[in-house]
């Protein structure tokens, strides 16, 4: 039994927030415990219009991101991730990452940046850590449109869900560190 | 003569953006050389309301951001500042900086990150890096609400204007590193 998640109580609308809820608590045990400090950046938002006073947007756009979700510090480290559901059980698309991002973590690898996705497999109750490096030789050397499952478990790393932190993601970055994988 | 930066065509509504721009188009200038990825943040904005498609937001206000403005990676270290401009020919004043990021610049120099505030005194065309440490030792030594010009040309660092990368920040930063004051 698994007492963090239960797909049947879920709706379609929540789903989606589940995984992120997931790590701001991860997050937020990490900076308390002054592990590391990771932060969700803001949804970048073009806005448009105001009130004249400023107080109030009354037109604005939701903007591609070029950039990951999360980024912040651990071991004196750079680290930059994004966080992703599918509910597909055998594989994950390609059409979830941008064509910027992707850039955007090359750049980040050659820089020696600590960069990665964290992708849940919903129906599977799995979620997997892949290197932005496994990543990138996927699509490298891949014309698929998806990436599947089987990648995730012969490349990727499981992270098992715990009471306390919950999704504790920096144990896998941490034994990449010691093991000069990363 | 100042090629860069010439107060008497600025106008007070274009000013807060001259820095920021300075700030960018160098950026771009370490991205494209390959010597460092710093990302201004988005704004934190709370969205309200949205078309029921969700493809314009139609009410939404502006967060207090609990962070600073920029962050990224250099020398495989993070980087994280904020970057504030005053009209005031003696003192910065502390309004400019949120109690939340105060905390935050804490914790990040507990976390061995390198943080620091860029400063530019418009009237004075002077641009200063403070170190994180030495803005909390001011604030915690001192009962003034603003810190007077003189701290900072003791204790800051000048960035002088050039023409390429336009504010040379991490020319700084460097040197700091090399004499292992950071």
């Amino acid at each position: 039994m698994n007492y963090f998640y239960n797909s049947s109580k879920s709706t379609y609308a929540n789903r989606g927030m589940i995984l992120e809820s997931d790590i701001n608590i991860t997050n937020e045990y990490y900076k308390n415990e002054n592990i590391a400090l990771i932060n969700k950046k803001p949804t970048p938002i073009k806005v448009v219009k105001t009130t004249y006073d400023r107080t109030k947007i009354i037109e604005a756009f939701f903007e591609k991101p070029s950039t990951l979700d999360y980024s912040g510090i651990y071991k004196e480290k750079y680290i930059e991730f994004d966080a992703k559901e599918t509910n597909s059980k055998t594989s994950f698309s390609l059409n979830n990452i941008h064509k910027h991002q992707l850039e955007y973590i090359r750049r980040l690898i050659l820089l020696k940046g600590i960069t990665f996705l964290i992708i849940r497999f919903i129906s599977l109750n799995k979620t997997y850590i892949l290197m932005g490096k496994d990543l990138i030789s996927f699509i490298d050397n891949n014309t698929r449109k998806s990436i599947p499952i089987s990648y995730f478990t012969e490349k990727g790393y499981e992270i098992k869900l715990k009471y306390s932190p919950r999704l504790d993601y920096l144990e896998i970055i941490d034994k990449l560190l010691n093991e000069k994988e990363i």
